[in-house]
């Protein structure tokens, strides 16, 4: 008889796994699928990136999630059959990515799905990524792992963020302190101080990244645009300072002391379209707003190293992430603003596009040789913890 | 370093394991948790029960529940915070079996849980069952498997019903055929035919069980007597049959043919709320209206044997569990109403209380040995497969 013993000993025992991670980010533009080979684990874990895939959202996909994630317009319903596609979909992702390997699907170890947040709450150590885990699996055929937040929520994390742990498996160095920035639909950071232990990781979310962009953006061009392609609109507007400062003194989530986490619940549609009236009421033209929000975003990371970053840690350079990095007016503003040396993902070896669904997979091998793969240095966890649940396709 | 799979093989290896099962029924009663002595696996299954506790839902938590089954006032806040506030009350009945048993916590190798459904649509295939794995996991230290019906849903299945699977495991027998009857919120069967396979044994949920009468005693008592006490009320009041004729050719689930699965979605507090009324526009007294919706559950029980189980099955004895097993009238009826001889799950040493949350500790052991642990021959699914998912503690 097999059983689930032999059907992990299969994958577990291998030096060499390849595996599918999958991640859909809260800018809710689709399903990004990384093909990688990871070799070893811990702090001894290689990535290689050997493929990757999107899976992109339509407009009515979004809107459907948007539903889901609002109290207003949730439905017990709703929420369970978006469950149900969403996992459709995820697997689907993972088959593109298979077949523009050119590989074959029994080649697969492990398939590990972030899932796409329809609430998250430090306050109530509550968190809901949906996309069926046993659907993925039995689509694919490949053991899936996945659910990772309410983990770290059990044991009093905030259950974000996770990719420091990762980010410091990888970029930790000897000599040089990194901090990582990650621009997605909102922006976190991860510091990791030269030779740095890894309790000794700080990270914590900075505030809005791409998402109120993106939200103004749509409501002023009538969802012709959705995001403001290599910071288009942005440039050729004005930001209006009197308004940033308004804005910016409003925002209590910014002056917050790390450990700290936000998500779709502060950084609403219903803040952007307030602000996109407030920028209209301002006579603002529509670039001007779009440079403002931008600006928003930018002067908040700056913000985090001035008052504390600069302050607190040793940071010899900056590695930007996330599709931020596309936006010029926001790499523009931190490479001005920022006294440390800023470069992107790419440069390293990983593709901005395809980090964070690397870094999932990262967290999926280390669930699977049973490690601890939350930083309660991050997380405020009050202890590690093997997060994520296992879904068997057979 | 300690890898997933050393942790799980100190558990599959045993050929004795101490498990705790978790049940919440659709009733919304609370928490049954069934401490068990688990030899073996699959066919050679044998299940002591060692303990038992449950852990009794007050009004204001019910409502709560009642709330985000229901889409006009379900929201995704409410869910994800009553996931996490369940798998806590999981959790204590966990803790509260094993104190009463005078063991220690490190003395159980597994829970397996089922989670309070809130929603369940064969339909769309989907389903929610909450209490967060993790949560439990982490409050007991013990290794959680649950979340079982998605798996099943995955492969084609109704997600339901699962116990048949462990009916057949327990009660297989070569000389005698069984039919297995549940009477918990809704009503169901498995058949055994002597000497079946386990491909051969036919399940299926047959209409109400006590959901209705729970519902009809609550409105007419105003919440003072939430179920009807070893069928009182029933017992006083004279069933109209003029009425039950109409109610029981209103409802189109009870003449669908098997494989068939029903649920709250079915059988509503709105739909007992109109009985009600009905049952009171009709002149009836409240303990008539009592009578005559038990006597639905009872004639929905023999319909299905008239007209489906002793036409296609050799049945020679009936074994009923659940808490229909309290009701008086119900008891009666059936053994007025049915050929066969009936009796109840307790002669057979499995207590009536306890028999789901014993079957869901088996369950999640057939996972861990990594068997399959769905039936289509009752589910529908087009394939066996390993349902569950699997959380860790450490
Ligand atoms: N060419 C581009 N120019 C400007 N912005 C871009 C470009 N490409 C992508 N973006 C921005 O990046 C966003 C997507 O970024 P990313 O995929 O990193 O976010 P996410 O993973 O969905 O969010 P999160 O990481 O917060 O969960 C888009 O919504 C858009 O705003
Ligand atoms: N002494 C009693 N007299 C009459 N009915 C009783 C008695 N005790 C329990 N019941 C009935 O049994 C119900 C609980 O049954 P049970 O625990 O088997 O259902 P459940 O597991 O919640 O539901 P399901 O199995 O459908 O998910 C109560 O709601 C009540 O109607």
């Amino acid at each position: 008889m097999v059983t689930l013993i032999d059907k992990l000993q299969k994958i577990i025992s291998k030096d060499k796994k390849i595996a599918i991670g999958l991640m859909s980010g809260t800018s809710l533009d689709g399903v990004d699928a990384a093909l990688v080979e990871i070799e070893k684990s811990s702090i001894e874990t290689k990535v290689k990136l050997l493929e990757f895939a999107t899976l992109n959202y339509n407009l009515e996909e979004r809107n459907k999630i948007l539903d889901i994630c609002a109290n207003e317009t949730s439905t017990v319903e709703d929420i369970c059959k978006m469950n149900v596609y969403l996992g459709e979909k995820m697997a689907e992702a993972a088959m593109k990515v298979i077949e523009k390997a050119k590989i074959d699907k029994t080649d697969v170890d492990f398939i590990s799905s972030h899932g796409q947040t329809i609430y998250h709450s430090p306050e109530y150590f509550a968190t809901l990524q949906i996309g069926e885990l046993a659907v993925i699996a039995n689509r694919t055929g490949v053991i899936t792992v996945g659910d990772f937040r309410p983990s770290d929520m059990a044991v009093g994390g905030q259950g974000a963020p996770l990719v420091p742990f990762v980010d410091y498996l990888l970029f930790n160095n000897k000599t040089k302190g990194r901090a990582l920035i990650n621009i997605g639909g909102i922006s976190n950071v991860s510091l990791i101080e030269a030779d740095a232990k890894p309790e000794e990781v700080v990270a914590f979310d900075m505030g809005p990244g791409n998402m109120l962009i993106d939200a103004v953006v749509s409501i002023g061009t009538n969802n012709k645009n959705t995001y403001d392609a290599n910071g288009h609109f942005s440039s050729k507007g004005e930001v209006c300072n009197n308004w940033l400062d308004v804005i910016i003194n409003k925002d209590s989530f910014l002056t917050k002391l790390p450990p700290k986490s936000t998500g779709r619940e502060q950084y609403t549609f219903e803040l952007a379209q307030n602000l996109y009236d407030e920028g209209i009421s301002r006579n603002l033209g529509f670039e001007d707003i779009v440079a403002t929000i931008t600006a928003y975003t930018i002067r908040s990371i700056i913000m985090h190293f001035n008052n504390y970053i600069d302050v607190h840690h040793n940071i010899d350079e900056v590695i930007v992430s996330g599709g931020g990095v596309y936006n010029n007016t926001i790499m523009k503003g931190l490479k001005d603003g920022l006294k440390q040396e800023v470069s992107i993902m790419d440069q390293w070896g990983y593709s901005s596009d395809a980090k964070e669904a690397i870094e999932f997979a990262v967290l999926g091998n280390e669930f699977l040789q049973g490690n601890n793969n939350n930083l309660p240095s991050a997380t405020g966890a009050n202890r590690g913890i093997s997060m994520g649940k296992l879904a068997l396709p057979y």
